[in-house]
């Protein structure tokens, strides 16, 4: 299943994504929380009955096309993400390999939904993109094994992770570059499990820059796959139903080109990932 | 005035602290928000006639002693950290001095409230103190200068910023050192800014170790002060009523020392800001 929340009449709601229609959760299921935090919060377990729900619904759905998407995830308390994540992305950088996952963090107001501008920052305009697969996490989870760790999670989304590179280099630090507001591309849903292969490897990974395809991969080659991911990081922390995990991004950003590339307004930047769907933002300047 | 945050019967609650009482908030004025959060959101306005009623209050108080203290701010969105922000702690790690604020933030989970333990963690024994002037954000602010900056402030507070050096070393990123699980005290209060110096300049900030001072500078010895440190993060992002920073620690931290230091069960850390107090917390290994 697909789910994800939209905006109606300033109201975040929660959704069944099918085909060409979403089915608003609250017409399935009433007594379902209605917001995806509470959703999540409920298990995965009551996922089963849903899915036998709307497999047979006949009510009302909206099109597509006319949704006003939210964040999935409004406002998670840990959004976590990893630098240098695949091999050839930290070499066009001339960076090292890590050892261990690279992890920054992101607050939720450098976040912008599915359709939602990213802003290019009045005081810099070098904002780069970079196409990542996203994790969310289902359950509170600590010192995650190899054979545990994959139950931690929810589901699988898209991210833009709008970097602002003069920024992210002010210091050894990413944080000032990855935390401008309305930066960062995070949907347009969430995808359960069952749909992608496990772990979700395998996937072709692809940015397309207004329609030019700038960075194309497959998440095989991630240096930290997702389980190795989950046990590190849960060796640290607890992670905690809803939090969100950016996996990294494949070689292709703009700033190493020659010429460097870097976002304008105007432009439109697609994060695609096999399985998952589009995730798309057109470029605004700051006002 | 200073403001805490307690916990009673499970119910966290608001309260003034007056000499070694407190005034709960709800006895001084029901009509205020009864959590740090929702009074910050209120504005710097009511705190004039709040300091009235508090001047002239006759009502029940409770013992210092006795509060159970909670986290001053529960569940702040962004928890912004500075690293190498005194110069002589730069060079005791063998680091450069910055020349931007080198940001990394914390989540919640990390932290740990005044008197209660932090955590040594199971998987790795080298947690090291650092004592912190923290500061709290009053008032949505972007584009801060630097006349306006400190009205963007609604109060000080202590932090331990508590680091696991190890984990801080994993990458180039240190997020993962400072996020363990409850390892950074915060507290005990907030302090109003009338209570102190104009930008918490020229205060004396202290380490102490089982009551043996391991970090002893001054606030004036920040390589970015709160003016500009405000003025530098609001040029990226947004900054939220409740959103914290901490300012850096001086040197005097345990890993460089011959022999190191390292936080070991049973210690108790003691973060002493001149004006504002002292927060304490004694040292736990994990279960």
């Amino acid at each position: 299943m697909k789910f994800l929340q939209y905006n109606e009449n300033g109201q975040i709601k929660l959704a069944v994504k099918r085909q060409d229609s979403i089915i608003p959760l609250h017409s399935v299921d009433e007594n379902l929380p209605q917001d995806m935090k509470g959703l999540i919060l409920k298990g995965s377990e009551v996922l089963d009955e849903l899915r036998q729900k709307i497999s047979s619904y006949s009510g009302t759905t909206l099109p597509l096309h006319n949704v006003e998407f939210a964040l999935p995830v409004g406002n998670p308390e840990r959004f976590l993400c990893l630098g240098l994540n695949y091999v050839d992305h930290a070499k066009e950088g001339n960076n090292t390999v890590p050892e261990h996952p690279a992890i920054f963090m992101r607050t939720p107001t450098s976040l912008a939904a599915h359709n939602q501008p990213l802003l290019l920052p009045k005081v810099n305009k070098k904002l780069d993109y970079e196409a990542e697969l996203l994790v969310v996490i289902g359950k509170e989870a600590k010192y995650l094994n190899r054979d545990n760790a994959l139950d931690a999670v929810w589901g699988y989304s898209l991210f833009n992770d709008g970097s602002v590179r003069p920024y992210q280099r002010w210091s050894t630090q990413w944080t000032m570059g990855k935390n401008f507001d309305q930066t960062g591309g995070f949907g347009p849903w969430i995808v359960t499990p069952d749909e992608l292969p496990l772990g979700a490897k395998g996937l072709e990974i692809e940015m397309r820059l207004n329609g030019q395809v700038m960075q194309l991969a497959n998440t095989n080659d991630m240096v930290f796959d997702v389980v190795t991911t989950l046990v590190q990081i849960s060796e640290c922390m607890t992670l905690q139903p809803g939090d969100c995990i950016a996996m990294g991004t494949p070689s292709g950003v703009g700033y190493p080109r020659n010429p460097p590339v870097f976002l304008q307004p105007g432009d439109i930047a697609e994060v695609d990932v096999e399985g998952i769907g589009v995730l798309k933002n057109g470029i605004v300047l700051e006002e």
